[in-house]
Formats: C-alpha cells, sequence, structure tokens
C-alpha cells in the first residue's frame, strides 16, 4: 500500500493533525455515547477522544462511530484509557460516575464519585490546562462543585449541564399543548438539578407574549403551571422506569451545550455554576442559571427578576449542598 | 390552560397534522433507535412513529427522542403497538427481528423472521400503501426478499440496507490510509452482506485517480487489497465481539438512505434489490448493488464493469440465497 | 453519449421528476436571487423554478445557480417566462414589481404594480391552485391584499414578508447592544412595513426575562428604546441609499418562511395577514402580526397584549392602508 | 440602555472577541459578496471582515449581512478600507482586480492587477502572518503566482479558485445528463483556469464505473467528451453575457474551499497550486491540480495518471504563464 500512496500523492507539507476544535467525552455509557453521536453528527469537532477504563466497550465503541465517517464531516477519533489522548482538548465532558445504590445516601454517592472524580479530573487538566470543563454525571451540581474544586480552573471554566434538558423539556411541553414549535416556547427551569428546581413561571414568553401576564385562568392555570413542572421533574424517572435510563435528549442537550463552546456562540444556556453573588447566596455554591456561554467559558450570568418564593427555594437548594460539600472528603 | 391557549391564540384554521414526510421504525433495539435518533437529528422529517412489542422500553424511548425536540427542528413523534400510527409514511424501516440463537442454522433463524415478518409487513402496506420498505434486519438480503414478497409491493419499492455500511466501512478505511476525506474516497463492495461480500476494486477511485490502474505495488497491493476487504468483512463481528452490538454506523448509514428516499437526491447507495437480470442471474433473489434512489424507490441499477471472477462470486451467493429461498415456508 | 448511459444504467422505473417541495420565484431582480440562493444553499427545496419577463437575466441567473449544484442538496432548476414551469409549487415567491418614480404618490406606484400582479397572481394559481403565495415587493402589505384579491385564494394561503425582516433587525440590535446571541433575544416589529411599525417593547424578553420589566433606566430607557425602533426603521432607507438595494437579508428572511412553510414547522413569524377580526380592526386590510406558519399557511394570529397607544398606531394604519384599498382600481 | 444592561447581566469574565474561525473578504463586488454570504449562511466563521476601498458600499454591504444575523449562527462583521479588521484572520479571500478593457492584452491588464494587489497582499500578511490566501480574481492563475511573490509566505499557503468551479460545473452536466446526483459523478478539470483547461477523461468515475473504460460510444463519445467540456469552458462567457456577471456558484465553490480550509477537512479541490515538480515541469508556476486542503494549506498533489496529450497541454500552458511572469514589473 505504500507504494500506492507514493504513487497518488505528491507531498507539499505533512497535514496537520490538532486542529480545529477538540473534545473529550469521558465515560462511554449510554449517556457520554449519546453525546459524542450527537457531537458527531453535528460536524462541530475536528477531533474527538473517549475516556473510559473498560478497554472492550470503548474499542467497540470507537469502531462504530469510525465506521460512520463516511457520511458525516471528517474527524479524528480516538479512545483510550490514557488521558494522554485528550490533550488540546477544548472542551470535556465528563459522563463517568457511579450510580446510586439501593438506600445509599446521597452524601455517600457523592462520596463515592469524588473518588472516581480524582481519577478524572487532575488528569483532563494536566493534558488540558486551558480547557472548559463540562460535568453531566448526577448529582450534577455538587460534582460540578467538586470538580471545580478537583481542576484548580477558574469557575468560568467549569460548568455542569444542569437544568439546560429540564429547560428543554418544559418549552417542549408548552409546545406540544401550543402546538407552536418549542424555537418560540421561551421558559426556563433554574437552581439545582432535580426535585427542588425552579420553573420561572415570570419569564415564560410565547411568541412575545408573557404567558402569566395572561391572567386568564386563575387557579385552573396556576393547577396547570404546577402540573406542567412536575411533569417535567418526573421525566428523567419516568423514562428510567421506562427504558432503563435517559440518553437521546440529554445527548441533543450536550451537542448544542459544545456546540456554543466551541464556537462562542454567546448562546444563553441553563448551567450549573457558582451562584456565589447572585441572589444572595454569598458562599461558592454550584446551581443552575441562565447563562451566557462564550469560548473561554461563561462570561455572564443572567439576573432574573425572581419572585421571593423563588429566590427562597433557590435559597434553600443553596444552603442543602453547602452543607453536603462541607462534609465532603477529598482526600479520601 | 384551555383559556391561556384561547387568550392567545386567534384561530384561522386548523393546523394540518400529517404533512411532508413520514418515516416509521419497526423495532426499537439499539439499531432502530440509532437510525431514529439519526434521523431526527438531520431534520429530514415531519413524522416519526416507532412501532414494537414491548410497550414500556417503547413509550420510553417516545419520551427520550421527545424531550430532545427543543434542540432538533419540530416534528411529530409517536410510539405504538398499533400499526395505524404508521398510516401514510414515505418510507418505513424495519430493523425487528430475532437473533441467531446457537448452533442455530441460517434457515431456521430465516424461518423464524419470516414468522415475525408476518406480523410487520401487511401491516405496514396496509396502512401506507404507497410506501417503500427498507429492511436492516438481518440476514438482510433474504429479508428483504421476504419483505417484498409478503408485501406484494412492486420490487423497486422493497430494498436492504445491505452492503451500504460495507462500502462506507471500506471507504472509510480507505480515507484514514490516505489521510484524505472519506467523500473524495470512492469504492464499492457489493453482493451478499456477510462473509461472501464483493470488493470491486476495478472502480476504486481516489480523487479522479483508478487506484488499481496505479499499479505500483505488484503482489503488495493485492495483500493489501485482500486484508483491507477482510477488515470490512470482520467489522461487524469484532464491534458485536466488544461492545456487543453494532449501531452508530449503522443509524447513520440508514439515515442517509432515508434522506435520499425523501428528498429524490438521486444518489447511488449500495443496497440489497432483485438483481433478476443483471450480471447473469436470472431469478428473483436480493443482492446488494450500486442503486438509484429517488423518492419512488429505485429506478436504476448501474452496471459496473465487473471481472469474471466477482461476477462469478456474485452468481455464487445469488444460487445460495436462492436455494434457501425455496426452503422457505411463508405460511408457518 | 446515450449508448453510454445505456450501458452505465438498468432501468427499473422512470425517475419521478416532479417530487418533495417546490418553490417558484417571481422576479429575479436583487431581492429574488438572494431568496434563490439562500433557498438553493439550505437544501429545502426539490424544485425551483425562476419566472421573470427578462430572458437572458432569467437564462444567465438560472446557469448561475445551477452550477452551484455540485455543492448543494439535488435541485430541479427552471427558468421561463411561461408560468406553467410553476405549476405544483407549494410556495410561489412574488419578488417582482416597479419601484416608486421620484414625486410618484404611494398610490399610482400600487396602481402600477396591481398592473404587474395581474400579469402573475393568475396565472400562478392557474398552475398551483393549493399554493402559498409570499408577497415579498413592496409596499407588502397593500400588495398582498392585492395578491390575496387577485388570487381568490382562502385568505391563510396568502401573505407577506411584512416587518419579519424588520423585527429580524430588532433582535441582531438587541443581540449586538447586550453581546448575546440573537437566537436569545426576543422581540417583534409589527403593523405596516416601514415608517409606522410598532415595536412591542412589552413584549420583549432576553433569556426570561421582560426587558422593560426591568424598569431600571427610566427617561433614559424609553430614550433608548425610541432610538432603536427609530434606527430599525432607517435600516432600510440607509442600506438603499450605500448599496443601491436590499438583498442578504431579506434572502435570508424569506428564506426561514418558506423552510417553515415547506417543513410545517410552526414557527412563529411576522408575517402580513388579514387582520380582520383582531385589536379591533373589523374589516379585510393586511398588517403584520405574529403568525403560527404550518405546510397550510397561516393557522393562527398571536394575541400580543397591546397597549392602547400600539392599538391606536395599528389601527391607524389599518385605516391609512383601507382608504388606499378603496381607491383601487383592478381593471385598469 | 447601560443600566439595563447592568441591570441585566452579571459579570464573570469579559467575552472572548477574537476566537475561532476568521475570514477576511477583499473586493466586496457581486464574487466577493457572493462568498461572504455563503459563508455566512454555512455558518463555518465566527469573524467575517470585509475590506474593500468603496465605504458607502462597504458599509451597506455589511449592513444587510448584519441584519441577517438572526438567521444565521453567530458571528462578528466587520467592514473598512484598514487592514487592521482582518488582524488575525485564517484565511483572506481576494476577489478585487480590475476587468479586462476591450483590446487591452492580457499581460497589460494582469500588470495593473499587481499595482492593485501590492495594496492588498502586503497589508493582509502584515496582520495575519500566518493566514491562508484564496486568490479568486482573475487571470487566476497568474494571480496567486503574483499573491505568492507579494506575500512571501510558503507556496503551500497561498492557492487559487482556479479550475474548482470548472470542475463543479462539469459534474453537474455530468449529473443532469445522467438523472444522478452530483456527489456521486466524480470527475476533473485541472490546468489553466479557461479556455486551455484539461478535462480528464480517463479518470472520469459514476458511482464506481469508469466512463471511459465503457467504451461504448466509439466516435460519438469522443465526440460528446469535446462538446461536454466545450459547455464547461463556454459557461462563464455565456453567463457574464446574459447577467453581466458570474456569482453564484463562484461563491458556493469558495465557501466549500474555505469550509476545508478552516475545518482541517482533508478534502481535494482543484486548485490553483505552485506545480514546480509535477506533471514534468519544473519552475514555479501556478495551475490547477487536484489538492488536498487542510487547515495548514495544501499538504499533497495528486498525481494523476495523465495521458501524454494532457501532460502536453498543461506544459504548454505552463510556458506560456511562465513568459507571461517573467515580463511582470512588481515594482511598477
Amino acid at each position: 500500500m505504500e507504494d500506492t500512496v507514493e504513487a497518488l500523492l505528491h507531498n507539499l507539507q505533512p497535514p496537520k493533525t490538532a486542529s480545529g476544535s477538540k473534545v473529550s467525552v469521558v465515560g462511554v455509557g449510554q449517556v457520554g455515547m449519546a453525546c459524542a453521536y450527537s457531537i458527531l453528527q453535528q460536524g462541530i469537532v475536528s477531533e474527538l477522544s473517549l475516556v473510559d477504563v473498560v478497554p472492550e466497550k470503548l474499542e467497540g465503541e470507537m469502531m462504530d462511530l469510525k465506521h460512520g465517517l463516511a457520511f458525516t464531516r471528517p474527524c479524528v477519533i480516538k479512545a483510550g484509557s490514557d488521558y494522554s489522548i485528550t490533550a488540546g482538548s477544548h472542551l470535556c465532558i465528563i459522563t463517568a460516575g457511579c450510580r446510586q445504590r439501593e438506600g445509599e445516601s446521597r452524601l455517600s454517592l457523592v462520596q463515592r464519585n469524588i473518588k472516581i472524580f480524582r481519577g478524572i479530573v487532575p488528569d483532563l487538566v494536566k493534558h488540558s490546562p486551558e480547557t472548559l470543563i463540562l460535568v453531566v454525571s448526577n448529582p450534577v451540581d455538587i460534582l460540578t462543585y467538586v470538580t471545580w474544586k478537583l481542576s484548580g480552573l477558574p469557575k468560568e471554566h467549569v460548568f455542569g449541564s444542569g437544568t439546560n434538558l429540564d429547560s428543554a423539556r418544559f418549552r417542549f411541553m408548552l409546545s406540544e399543548k401550543l402546538n407552536i414549535a418549542a424555537s418560540n416556547c421561551h421558559g426556563w427551569i433554574i437552581g439545582e438539578h432535580g426535585d427542588s428546581s425552579v420553573a420561572v413561571w415570570s419569564g415564560v414568553n410565547v411568541a412575545g407574549v408573557n404567558l402569566s401576564a395572561l391572567k386568564t385562568g386563575g387557579e385552573k392555570y396556576k393547577t396547570w403551571e404546577t402540573e406542567i413542572h412536575q411533569k417535567v421533574i418526573k421525566s428523567a424517572y419516568d423514562i428510567i422506569k421506562l427504558k432503563g435510563y435517559t440518553s437521546w435528549a440529554i445527548g441533543l442537550s450536550v451537542a448544542k451545550i459544545a456546540c456554543g463552546a466551541l464556537q462562542n456562540n454567546r448562546h444563553v444556556f441553563a448551567l450549573s455554576t457558582n451562584v456565589n453573588g447572585i441572589h444572595g447566596i454569598d458562599y461558592d455554591v454550584f446551581l443552575s442559571l441562565p447563562c451566557v456561554l462564550g469560548s473561554n467559558g461563561l462570561t455572564h450570568i443572567i439576573r432574573q427578576d425572581l419572585e421571593a418564593e423563588e429566590i427562597e427555594q433557590l435559597q434553600k437548594s443553596a444552603k442543602n449542598l453547602y452543607e453536603i460539600q462541607q462534609s465532603l472528603d477529598f482526600n479520601q
């Protein structure tokens, strides 16, 4: 074959191997692979590295993605357990982590994940000191805090997927109800990713109309608000119960965030970020708020005009998370 | 909520619910879902229906896809076990089927799948008499024949994914070796999908150069030809061994074929088709050859200038498949 | 060549020539061609027909577009002065029309354009009785009314590009000022396309925040509101003065509307529509309001919660346009 | 407004202004603007700078593009006569230049363009010493040589659009004749852009079939070969005669090249490059050959297996161009 290559190609200079946008995905489970597949399909990266601890699965996933390259934009795909393949990443996405055991406390789960993250985060930063890190593993808020601590990176460089998917689910449900494209249905779920998330009804806007200002439904409307928010919260539980895990929507959500980060698009996403200094919270804790994302990470947090009740809920979540943080042992 | 909708929207006429391109996917296993996810992400359909016999899994997959709709082009997504949701499909993709048991003969496997397909194909055709059918389940060639028989559709309307993915793998491997984009590396794997497929080396062309015409490597080149073809054939086995199944590349391959069919793009794909009348085969049997695909199905088969040895291999595969066909019991 | 085609292709059935989405563009001036080029580049149509009265220009534009087809999705492109080439259009876009002469009254301009439209609209409807018609020519509101009258089509099938571009300019200016992606800056310009358009400040929403509710700037904010609206209104004048015409942004605006109409995306656009029955207007007159667009045309108008002053302005515009309408001679 | 911005946004860090891919276009005539518009629409750049000497036109074109940003991926657009706005470009596209006067010799035209290019090239390189330069102005081969000389850049960094569009026209014509998607019709026009270009028939390949190997048509096929090549050559003349200039296809061709260069896609394009050392040419002269393009410019030239006649034609063109080069005065 070398003779054929030689006969075919007149060399001018060596190809550039590391070029354009590089993304690394840690963890090739259902979530990690849905992220990788979506990112590949959107044609936003020149290089994609997959890291995991199970070599066979890793090799299989890499081969399967590579064989799709005749149908996508060219991309260099690597896989391995050695973090050197992540060198020069612009964005690292962490989807690894262990799941909650039956009866296990949240603190215990986090503590086990810290151990795993200690084997991930410093290695990522060592090979890509300028990287942004997007944490997807759950519980996402506290693991984003953990990642920030372990990384030594500026707080703007470390963020979690947070309630971005919750917001998307919310917008989809509005869209389905109104039979209007989701891109015209605007609404935000903020706060802690999970049961205590906050739906910011005062800011819901459909095609230029503040929905809550319509004030047409009175109590019935209020009930509907509660129902739709509960449906959003239940979504993940329902899907896990039905198919065992969630993957497609989180994959698309992460691909969109990755796109925003790599292309400096200045989109606003509901991301888990250090909210110290906002909404009366005055310590380092990570919760989702709408953030402006550029290629240097988060540049602004949107100051939403929240109602007293909403701020209270945020502060309560913050306090709970803060207490867990205080109990964490980073050296275990 | 109804009051709010009423207050927000002034009605002119009812929205059109069935519009544009509709695709149905039968079987929501790893392959079916990778197809559905890819099709959704490429924004090529207005309606997507998923059919399977496991209601929980089906519901979970549907919800998970739907929650991604805030990130994609709008699409109506349905799921159910009742084929009425597939009504009006332009393309039905069959990924359902049972896997080979240890020690099971191929004939026995096909026979079991006929039973399954008898519960699928007539129902699809009943609700979408004008549909195209793309068969992905394996063994793909014989199941495409079975589908054609069960459907009563014209032969141009029923085709199998065949060696389209094999060709893509081949092109990717050329691309990786030469460090040239796959879209400039042209080559075709034809014939029976599997071990007896044929790599048409005489037609391999890279950026305007007939690779085989370079005649530079002599024996070494010949060896390399054999190696790369063997690597293509081994691909599926390797990935299944490593990760348990193949999904991503077949998903992208199918999405590309779907796109060609829905948009009347007149692309050429290596699809399993009734080759009666070509390359000296004079009976109804399905094998992959390069076919021109439009919105009315296959319109032309490319007459490749094959070598005697290649034609012989094709005819041998055809005969084997024909013999299996003769033994099939469609009424069992 | 026929021998070669014969040798290359084994025929199964004739290709489908009329398939998928067809768009016709009437008028191949700068605006018409920017629309055609954008639509082609976005890969949303299977067939594109260009109609004009100048055969050379028409032929040149068609050839120039066709030569780009190796870089886009396949598309059948036709051009001619005979409307038979528009047969079967899903959407017809009218960009033809004469420009205002120095000192000419608006009524006289409209009257001259009616004459031109009488040579266009009935022919379009004759060959595509189910078509939607998008009017881009100016003055767009009254010419949309004229088109509706001449077409005999239901009012939901005829709409004008109206203030969709004004709204886009408005959103871009907000985006530029805030350094946030335009897709997160929501705002609407409605009413008559031109000097008397209305900026609906009460509904401006950035990432979930009602901008006017911030009430931070008092008088200064009010001034800024006026300034940005004036800047939007001046935009077209400025560009025409600087480069002689506007083309690129209107081309993108129209391509987006076309995409929404062809794909049944249910997006909301600010389109010129018959507002009879809304905001206290009780006669047939066309003005822009946010409308939900599907493949069967407009299905809903968004009832924005306008301020008294805004409604007054709308009604005043409506009355002016109505008076012009009363003076029009459709038989001249 | 500043108060509003302050109230809305909590600052974390300043946005990154120069990020991702930057392209500069010199010359905002019909060709330059079609290039800029196509590049913008394909969403491949984060920053786009337009340079010209006519400030009004420049300002108008910039405004018109900017107002389309609500419909495209975010992009920073600048325009000015001062080359400082091009600083940090990854790719500079030169479309400026004067047209041939009636009766003017080619040498005189080139000489006048050298004067113009002396006011462009050194300024581009001064502000973007690492840039690639794509020359589009005609006569493209000699002006690419001139640009290379004036720039002091490595020869791999300077290339001309050459026969990339001719090749696209050729493939489109094949595609139209065969009714097969252009992406499956492969063929190359190489050599001097213009009347003496060479169609490499021996390498024409449709879906895996070497068209010339079909040898079915004998003399008739030969005639058809000549006809289609003549039609390609005549294309530009015809369009200029019909509409005054060519724009759309060259815009798409350039956008595709830009995409390949920015994304390190390793596509093969027919670009005007320094062919010293290939096909028996042993001096610095620029002609189009298929080249592999990466983010560091051209990395390889494809060694096509040309026929004696084709090589002769290439060498003749090379000699003619070389003679003109010898007469050029770079200091005039």
